[in-house]
């Protein structure tokens, strides 16, 4: 097992990243205040982790709730997260019951903006069962809802008490799945990483195999790299928004599509691309290394092109990001290859941008 | 001008007591990190206060976006705080665009977690134009919404930029509401304040005839109370519980009887007798006390008896109290006049204080 941690002062917590943890409630049962917790999780994952998790806590003397929710980012909404409330209200769930998120980004987010809100705020425990959730969403403590109108527009800032991400659980994501979590991964590489590029571009096989080894060091390095950028700026005042990269434009195509449609991590892939495009327009990277993002980015099973709403719909779209000041959208852009930075773009970079990167043939996964 | 300063590190800020502070609209534009604004604030007060507001600040060069909002506990829903973040993300308000409640506690307390979640948290200032929120829900950072099984369920810990409570608004303030924020003001003086208390017994009739100094004094003497106990307890750990005296009762007494039926400040000031009942059955206060606390809370024009659910109903109500621990409900007691503790009760006494307390034929007002 591998432990990386997040500093954050009083708030750190530990990413525990290795097989087979989910067997290891005593992990999970030490750290509750009292002997209740409530297990939050959806449909899909409930039939597969859910029972054998209930029962190891169940053995070790907590109480505990299960609460399943429908899956799918369509249901990352206050309706479904009043399920929780309703759940934890009808079963008089306290200020001390620790709320456990046991499922991917969607479950994670869900449960964490519960968690932060129930009561004004009760403990949570992030359980990531899919490579997305392990290597991005369940750690640094944002949490939240979608909005009719944006993504992620109604949330908080905070933290679990402990990240447990268990690899075996990665055996059973289907492969659409588990290349969306490669976007997150790949990001890591561009924000500021790019030995860690070049690492994943020699190691793309392996990693789409689901080597043991490969995925350990990619899911460890993912979050250390995660639990530095947070460390510095929680409340991404600054450095944090380059873990952005990729959202501006992908947010713009989830919301677009329609929640749901589009994965995330598909979104973020080929918004990534519509930022290479930028920095290439820009002179900042070169033809070879937009080819070797993209040439990496399609390795992993994701899209290298986004859908075709034209420049009005994604100037719409993207006018509603967190990261707009004074009306300015902020980009996170490429310096050069493995370097990114937080900047703006005029309308004609933009339309370029998509001029090159938006097909009206784009489908969400290779694999769709 | 009176200036209370509630010290909480990075989050500190003023408290502004004093007459005709609304017209002084620079005290507000100062700390806007951006020259965009939302007041929310309800279709009663808009009537009265919001125009001069918005010209004010128009007048700075501030771009105001009003959120007028239904009036009444009833609307202190998910629903409503939702027609915010409507209003917030057509107008495309931006993480550094300020918003601002004006209003009693229904308007603060949601328009504080509308600012808390909004894009996971944008600044806001609290201006409040009941005496209940000028000496109360405004100070402290207490910020939530209902849930039809339980008062203030979902919610957080999030303080404003700055509380400025205009004296003059309570000018057009109903008796009724006026009573009820002589509620809150009494509980200080319950909590540990007896010197307060017996001020209050001498000046109960300048205080109901709105004598400027009068409140003047109480506003402040209040709102130092608060800020002191809210400055070592923040996220109500200990001692913050102090504040919730009456409100265990109370609450019960609001969520059963329907929100909106009893005002808030009424259900306290029948919980606070209730509590005094309890503390008078386990010895703790005298008759004479129990008299002299009725006394001061008939004279203020507020309930002195309970509505009569039974025992098992309220009961069932306290469970859902966000103090209960492992099953066990907290209660604020009297151990004795004017000073209070955090206990517990058997079921004998809280039956004893019921039956004591209550009646087929309270009324929420004396005056209603």
């Amino acid at each position: 097992m591998r432990t990386v941690k997040l500093e954050l002062g009083p708030d750190s917590y530990d990413i525990l990243i290795g097989r087979d943890l989910l067997a290891q409630a005593e992990r999970i049962s030490a750290l509750l205040p009292q002997p209740r917790a409530a297990i939050v999780t959806n449909t899909t994952v409930a039939t597969l982790y859910l029972q054998p998790l209930v029962d190891a806590l169940t053995a070790r003397g907590v109480d505990v709730l299960p609460i399943v929710l429908p899956d799918g980012e369509q249901y990352k909404t206050w309706e479904t997260l009043n399920l929780i409330f309703d759940a934890l209200l009808g079963a008089r769930a306290e200020r001390k019951t620790t709320l456990i998120a046991l499922g991917g980004g969607v479950v994670g987010d869900m449960t964490g903006f519960a968690a932060a809100v129930y009561q004004r705020g009760v403990p949570f425990i992030q359980i990531p069962t899919t490579l997305l959730a392990q290597v991005d969403s369940s750690v640094g403590g944002k949490t939240a809802i979608n909005h009719p109108l944006g993504k992620n527009m109604i949330g908080s800032f905070y933290q679990p008490q402990l990240v447990l991400a268990d690899l075996a659980t990665l055996d059973t994501l289907p492969p659409r799945e588990f290349s969306a979590g490669m976007a997150e991964i790949i990001k890591y590489g561009l924000i500021d990483d790019l030995a860690f590029f070049e690492w994943l571009e020699a190691n793309i096989d392996a990693l789409m195999a689901r080597d043991v080894a490969a995925l350990t060091y990619a899911v460890e390095r993912s979050c250390q790299n995660k639990a530095r950028i947070v460390g510095e700026d929680e409340k991404e005042q600054g450095v944090r928004a380059l873990l952005n990269l990729g959202h501006t434009f992908g947010h713009a195509i989830e919301t677009g599509m329609g929640y749901g449609v589009w994965l995330h991590g598909e979104g973020v892939a080929a918004g990534m691309v519509l930022a290479a495009h930028a920095s290439r327009l820009l002179g900042q990277i070169s033809d070879a290394d937009l080819q070797r993002i993209t040439g990496l980015i399609r390795a992993a099973g994701l899209p290298v092109q986004a859908p075709d709403f034209g420049y009005e719909r994604y100037a719409e779209l993207m006018a509603q990001d967190k990261k707009v000041d004074a009306g300015k959208i902020k980009f996170i852009l490429m310096q050069k290859l493995g370097q990114s930075y937080i900047g703006t773009l005029t309308p004609d970079i933009v339309r370029g941008a998509l001029q090159a990167g938006c097909s009206a043939d784009a489908v969400a996964s290779s694999l769709a």
